[in-house]
């Protein structure tokens, strides 16, 4: 086992660093002549001028007729001046003014009196209604300077400047190469072992989105010679070169090895969470950079090491990352050698941001698709404390996220089923939900951390599930419950339910294999009442401990053979075509922030709980039943 | 003559009748599959669901080894625990988790002893560094709700999750007819009466910003039934239309009339500016929109009328747009009649964003170009007062804004090469410049509306250059000038001057036509100056009233052989290649605000303006000569 030692600099030197040495070797920028129609989005490369008036020629602004406009000097509402045919001439807007005409005067204010002559109730001005030559553009009028983005105006006013084609950047072609034994190609039945390799697609769509061309290059296995084949190749047709994944230290990373074999390593190693093991090497004069194969880890590499680099290939300038203020949700750690990205939900509530961060696993593409902002703990920070501020890089529109309905709680998979119908009816409206549980629910909307609390919570000493709890943890109001549904609590169980599982005892008496649920979601609490109940020592419960988050990861575990059973509602078992053994019904219902009722997004929220469509989706999903949906309770 | 009277139904109102009638015919809305990897920035047709559980296998997530967990329990710094070979497995992150294993031991934490055996000093928990089945995407977990932006990440999750093609709203193909008898396609050379047809590019541009795909068809002549047969033939092809000009009132206004002749016209004329004759229609089930032709104007109807209804076509939510309070540099009249837009520039001075009205000439596509923002004037306001407060909806972002340098005076072409040279040197750096001579440049600076002014202005009692004019207007401090170059007026004039003209006397003698500049230029007081040390009445000088903004214009107006002269810089008579009797030679410089001075910004301008890039580049302009440019005057 070979141990390598990375480096850990700060990301500012790091960037700093490559930077500086990036512009000391000739990189390949280059320019190219395009036709104006091609050329929005494109950067100039050199200030562009004018080589026409526009107008061109003196134009008649108006459709009316062009005349000498001293001939109406005098004429008013009650002395008219008379104009023969011979004074005027009929024009339309746009036509040349006729050598003779000075102005033109609009049909509507033009009278036409008997044989052709007309009456003018006003005098006209001298260039009235004249668009006169180059009062638009000069011929040599600098119409845009260099490094200018193109803009649709930008190319109307170099066609109207007799501009055909202008001098470009050219956009940078940046070659990724996918590398791994275990990547495969994306598929829709991968097996064991075979990771789907779809970072290349996602970096794809990044660099196009800043202007660069994607290349992206096959597979190539963890084989030095390979590596270093492909990336000479690369390296050479390319104006950049990302490597993916390798970047690490594990015997099998040959990322580092294979730049420095044809190029040079700048750094390997920096401080930063995720993202640390990523390489900044030039082979020629291409910047070369190997990134980890994490798509988290991979993103932030590309966003901050890689983005700079496009950035002076393509002559452009990024604007700094927008930025909001967030009271984050709960605390997070953070070592001090690293600055640490962690990505978040946003939402507005009360009148304050607040981030709600996500799983901070390198590997979560979820986090990717789910985060509003990515929360930004410097380098020389422990963390931050739940119910601080922070800095948070937005990722959406703020005014997204100020229409967003924050839901925190128990997981449901009809709430995403209701964030659907309600966006399909409302597309200026979004829902963002996380996975807390129902006790994490009610203290998120204490807390003033969200608008709603999906919450499913059995009361022990009443049976009574959900009101104890609003009267207990909110005994001054400021939260309403809002009825959802019921919904059928089980064992999910392998298909067939081979083991003839038919109680909820069956668990210990058979010595069964079980996946739980976190500590404080509301199906785990039904868990721990159901041992208390039935006398069962949670130490005698094989798996016990091991904990998911949501009532389909439980049903993926017992899909996967790895559990004989976990508890769960039946929505979970029919998605994986699991068996299912009802245990008890339960209600889930809505705890909602009272202030949050008089927001639109809420309302529609409501409405959407009593259509029809989600009643309809309900039945489609299986083991819900329906009463008073959307019924706020006293 | 026909007369055709328009509504003048307000916008909003116009907005809902439309969009009302679009949404009650069946609206040509589809959807489509793509591959995933082609599906980004489209938008979902329905909520994306994963096929498969991402990792789809208990995935180690370290290089490391693989073991049971309980095996290390009780390992510790003083107590490690052994292994022999057969207890563990050298495991790569990725690689599926063994079957007897359920925990992975970082390389970095597994010390070797002889004979491959291994030594560890802390205990592993069940389940660590092990990416668990379905840990990042469940099966049946709904990735995406419907009407969603496909963003990269979004294509990552769909891949992971085993999804290879996604339903997507189909985009709306747009077809353009552009319409006119003068209208010719852009070209270098077009000769009188002939309108560069660039309308079409713009909107095609701005269209596919939209997401939605253009169509432009060949220019149809002022003929109906030729308007008629390609509306028809478009409305068959596309999923909306737009025709551009032939919307007004005119004799060759065929717009409304093709429409009603095979759908319906929904409404013709709406109460805003510019913008006032377009027509919103229908044929068959496709809105079709005549748009007036006059680019400014076209760009309106096309943001408020066109833009709801390709975001309806698209299953897209604009939002709304971003804004800005501002205040106005200048009167702003407007009718009661209509809401008025009117395009301006934006700077950021003293900590207060200041709006400068650009030229509210529907034509002027130069005013698109430059614009930072609009102004929205309500129907019901009279206008609004200079130095006053606006909303102004932002075309750029606020932080291209707030680092650009603003410079308003007079008007010389150097300022754009400085401009250019800055921005080429910094990106991040904007100059806004705008001409309103040299005594708007010191009000401007005086009122707090700009950084710099240019200003050349000549003290008739001193004969010194601009000191004067600063000490008059800031007693009190406040600004600063700073020296730019000495330039050498002139009378612009023919090619080889035909008419012989020597001196400035020459203009009244020779009884030439003259072109003048604007009052409040350098270069208007420095001609009323000759005229009265000359002893001219400028009564006598044909041409005095005719007002040009800046020197190229002259040159322009020159050029065109409609005035024999015009008082201006050499740069400018050398662009047009024409003819230059020297008259004097003056000092432009800059009237710098104090505070400016601490912008870096300005210290770049600064710092350009001594360079020999500068130098080089007004050498090749001619006309100017350097002494100490940048230097600030005591």
């Amino acid at each position: 086992m070979k141990a390598h030692y990375l480096t850990n600099i700060p990301l500012q030197e790091a960037v700093s660093t490559y930077m500086e040495k990036i512009n000391a070797v000739k990189l390949p920028f280059a320019l190219e002549d395009v036709p104006v129609s091609d050329a929005c989005g494109r950067f100039t490369a050199e200030a562009v001028y004018a080589r026409l008036c526009a107008p061109h020629y003196n134009a008649c602004a108006m459709d009316g007729i062009a005349l000498k406009a001293s001939i109406t000097f005098g004429a008013t509402e009650t002395t008219p001046v008379k104009l023969e045919t011979a004074d005027f001439l009929r024009v339309d807007t746009g036509d040349p003014l006729p050598k003779s005409c000075d102005a033109v005067v609009m049909i509507e204010d033009v009278v036409e009196a008997d044989s052709g002559d007309i009456l003018l109730y006003s005098a006209a001005a001298p260039w009235q209604h004249v668009r006169q030559i180059g009062e638009d553009i000069c011929e040599g009028d600098m119409l845009l300077p260099s490094n200018t983005e193109i803009t649709p105006f930008a190319m109307g006013a170099m066609l109207a400047g007799g501009i055909s084609d202008v001098s470009v950047i050219r956009q940078p072609v940046v070659g990724i190469i996918p590398t791994g034994d275990e990547v495969v190609p994306p598929s829709s039945n991968p097996g064991p072992g075979e990771v789907m390799e779809f970072n290349s697609t996602i970096f794809s769509a990044i660099l196009s989105g800043w202007g660069a061309v994607p290349k992206t290059y096959p597979i190539v296995k963890d084989d030095l010679d390979s590596i270093v084949k492909v990336l000479q190749d690369a390296a050479y047709e390319c104006d950049a070169v990302i490597i993916n994944a390798g970047s690490s230290a594990g015997r099998e990373d040959f990322t580092s090895t294979a730049i420095g074999t044809i190029g040079e390593v700048v750094l390997h190693g920096i401080a930063i969470r995720p993202g640390k093991p990523a390489i900044l090497g030039i082979v020629g004069n291409k910047p070369v950079i190997g990134v980890p194969g994490y798509p988290v880890s991979g993103i932030v590499v590309l966003e901050y090491l890689m983005k700079p680099v496009i950035d002076t290939l393509s002559g452009r300038e990024s604007p700094p990352f927008p930025k909001v203020q967030a009271v984050v949700t709960r605390r997070l750690n953070s070592l001090l050698k690293y600055r640490e990205f962690v990505r978040a939900r946003l939402g507005k509530v009360d009148g304050r941001f607040v981030a709600i961060p996500l799983n901070r696993g390198a590997g979560m593409v979820t986090s990717l698709v789910k985060a509003d902002g990515i929360i930004d703990i410097e380098q020389d920070c422990e963390g931050i404390e739940a119910g601080h501020t922070a800095d948070v890089r937005l990722l959406r529109p703020l005014s997204d996220i100020e229409r967003s309905l924050c839901v925190v709680g128990s997981h449901d998979p009809l709430i995403d089923e209701v964030a659907d119908l309600m966006h399909q009816k409302r597309r200026d409206m979004f829902v963002s939900s996380s996975h807390v549980g129902s006790m994490g629910g009610i203290m998120a909307i204490k807390r003033g951390e969200a608008h709603i609390g999906g919450i499913h919570l059995l009361d022990e000493d009443s049976g009574e599930y959900n009101r104890a709890f609003v009267r207990r943890y909110f005994p001054q109001g400021g939260a309403v419950l809002v009825e959802c549904v019921k919904r059928t609590q089980g064992l999910i169980v392998a298909p067939g339910n081979p083991k003839d599982i038919r109680q909820w005892r069956d668990i210990a008496d058979k010595n069964l294999t079980y996946v739980n649920r976190q500590k404080g979601s509301g199906t785990r609490i039904l868990c721990d009442y159901l041992l208390k109940r039935h006398g069962m020592d949670p130490e005698t419960i094989n798996g016990y401990a091991r904990e998911e988050f949501t009532h389909t990861g439980v049903a993926a575990i017992v899909a996967s053979g790895q559990a004989d059973a976990g508890l769960g509602i039946f929505a979970a078992a029919k998605i994986y075509g699991l068996g299912f053994v009802p245990i008890c019904e339960e209600a889930y219902d809505l705890l909602m922030k009272e202030s949050a009722l008089e927001l639109e997004q809420t309302q529609v929220f409501l409405e959407t709980l009593r259509s029809p469509e989600f009643a309809e989706r309900l039945s489609r999903m299986g083991g819900y039943s329906l009463e008073h949906p959307g019924l706020i309770c006293d």
